[in-house]
């Protein structure tokens, strides 16, 4: 895309009104706008960023079994008061609302009750289960600050995972199967090396739950690391108690920053017994359904992204997730120039290659401030300096030197790079 | 995907609380789950529909220039006021909600305000313009009764496009470009032959506005159409005064239902004066900003294709519309039945055909039914029956014969139907 049909402007001030670093960098670089504290709005790079990210989380849970569906915002309250979680007191985070004839809506933060509830039409017997529906959906938690920008939004958009298995035995496999799936989640986005699988508070399911925590100096969670056995223990669990029921050695752990990019949870029956739904066993008994529930939040990575490898000229991504691969940078209005930049345009473009092409008249510092503030992992400069040599000049983001490649030496150096 | 993997059951019975036909059959049909009047959520084959529909909505809107975006649901309330659509007396529809310190907070049902005061970062010179933002995207209008189904939801999916332009002119010529669009989209959904651009209240901008209306028996619109012309007039404009404006001669028009399955609006520069969103022209002059809108509603036109070309035993959908385009069923537990439509479910989803396979052990009656109900194009039937013959058996949906087809030439006939 051509950089002037983007509409998108960079600016070089920080946002007065935005506490968090990504909002911030985010915001600089054109991707988000921010609405109210904790709400944005995706502008083009941001929607592709998302896009990106959503793209790798729904392969992943496709290729375990997953089936993709998409509930309803709005909430009946009926289905929340079955499961004792419609009282304010017991979820201080909702945001509610009402039809004209005064019947109180909810706005959903997570759908254990509905789902579980339109599954009643689908689930009698051992031979329905087990499923494993999800979605990627945009949730509201009326945090009572919001100053993390997108990684703890008021309004995000969620991954949300549930399980309904016939028996413990049966609900732990497809745990153990999500386990695996995050952990490729989190190779894809770039992530794999400093994530860890994280002993955290249980609730009343399960003595434990598991986080997935990112080792980040942006982090606000604590965790306690074992690097050989690669996990960790989240500080709210942290005590000699645990540390001897899960075997851990207290002088092995390091104390690390963390942001918690996902979880997995063991719900026993509680919504499935609260909602009625059951299931019929081989000797034609009446059976409880275990369920769990898995979360990773779309948005919140986008946010880890932007401020975890960010640097202090900008925005760095993941080629994977960067919403173009290339920034194609065209100096002056010589003709040659702009005909030498359209051709590696197309060429790049016909070779499914993502490009912006910054076609303005503006210098060439400016040109590559914004291209670092943006972030795309390769930028290409094509200038008077660059014709006739039959070379472009290429400097990839985060590092300081440009080289002089060839198209064809650089379509290769693209493709090759993309892992995933 | 194998039916046993498909969570969803059908219903012969039709929902006893729900009036519209349309969300009746899809709800039988295992589409949708129904959360509260005019609240529906969509099941896997459900949102296979509205991804595919938006697949074409989304190709069309980015072949005219159209940037995709992602606007917040949550909306500040000031932004609104400036506008002076705030107001419950002046849109009647709002669902509003509060944060926990108190502040109210719209919940959108629509995004010129939000959209054009984010631009206001990006557009200060002639130079900016124009640009042509769209998202398709959660919509929520309080509607006083909600008895259409997915026709008219409470919570319902669209797809709105805006344009900035800095001309009357500028602004027409777009105005045109979207109107063949949306012609295009509606021949890609199947309904090319009956959908009219029609004339129909304008509001306070422009003297008309432009509707799209399908005809349909299940319409609950009126219109009045020239056939040679191709255009219709909607009741509420329908006079002699109008009449003799358009240049229209009462005697060839032709009294019809319709339902409006896109419309498109001149706003003026209304909005972006409200906001404060202007441009600087080529000579330094400060000028307003005309603007448009065009809404194609994503979750009704699945109603409008699922009610419109029902028939007695279901669902019918277009082929690049239906969840799969292939209903493959498996009759009986002979192994070699097994292994021959194990076969044609690989062969065909290795040419990239979607299959649903019924593998169930159930009878053929009810295998069928399930195939008619939930209406994709083509059935085949692997039976004891075909074993042998080196054929299969090939029935079209709307069809009552089947026919005898090899799976080479079923293959062909499958991809040669794909029109678009």
């Amino acid at each position: 895309m051509r950089r002037t049909q983007l509409f998108v402007k960079t600016r070089r001030e920080t946002p007065g009104d935005e506490p968090s670093l990504n909002a911030q960098l985010l915001i600089k670089a054109g991707y988000v706008h921010k609405e109210l504290a904790g709400v944005y709005s995706y502008l083009p790079m941001g929607k592709a960023v998302i896009d990106n990210i959503s793209k790798v989380i729904r392969e992943e849970m496709d290729s375990i079994g997953g089936n993709e569906v998409l509930m309803s915002t709005l909430q009946n309250k009926e289905l929340w008061q079955a499961s004792g979680r419609w009282d304010d007191r017991v979820v201080d985070s909702w945001f509610k609302t009402k039809l004209t004839n005064g019947t109180e809506l909810g706005i959903g933060f997570s759908h254990e009750e509905p789902l579980t509830n339109a599954l009643k039409h689908f689930i009698n017997s051992y031979k329905d289960l087990p499923v494993y529906p999800y979605q990627i959906q945009t949730k509201f938690r009326n945090e009572l600050r919001a100053k993390s920008g997108l990684m703890r939004g008021r309004e995000f958009l969620m991954k949300d995972l549930y399980s309904y298995s016939r028996s413990a035995a049966e609900h732990e496999a497809f745990y153990e199967k999500v386990s695996e799936a995050y952990l490729k989640i989190y190779n894809r986005l770039g992530l794999g090396a400093i994530t860890y699988k994280t002993f955290a508070s249980g609730g009343v399911f399960s003595e434990f739950s598991h986080e997935f925590q990112t080792l980040s100096h942006v982090g606000e969670d604590t965790v306690f690391v074992d690097e050989d056995k690669k996990f960790a223990v989240n500080k709210e669990v942290y005590n000699d108690e645990t540390l001897v029921k899960l075997g851990l050695d207290k002088s092995k752990l390091v104390e690390q920053k963390a942001v918690e990019v996902g979880n997995i949870f063991s719900l026993g029956s509680k919504y499935s017994d609260a909602l009625g739904l059951y299931f019929v066993d081989e000797e034609g008994e009446k059976q409880s359904i275990i369920m769990g529930c898995y979360g990773i939040g779309v948005s919140r990575i986008m946010g880890l992204l932007a401020e975890h490898f960010a640097d202090k000229d900008g925005l760095v991504w993941p080629q994977n997730i960067a919403p173009f691969e290339v920034y194609l940078a065209k100096l002056g209005l010589d003709p040659s120039v702009i005909g030498e930049a359209d051709t590696v345009y197309n060429r790049l473009t016909e070779r499914g290659i993502s490009v912006v092409y910054d076609d303005r008249d503006i210098r060439a510092g400016e040109m590559f401030a914004d291209a670092d503030l943006m972030g795309m992992p390769y930028r290409i400069v094509v200038s008077q300096k660059t014709l006739g040599t039959g070379n472009l000049e290429l400097k990839k983001r985060g590092e300081q030197a440009a080289q002089s490649v060839s198209l064809d030496n650089l379509v290769e150096i693209i493709l090759n790079a993309r892992k995933y």
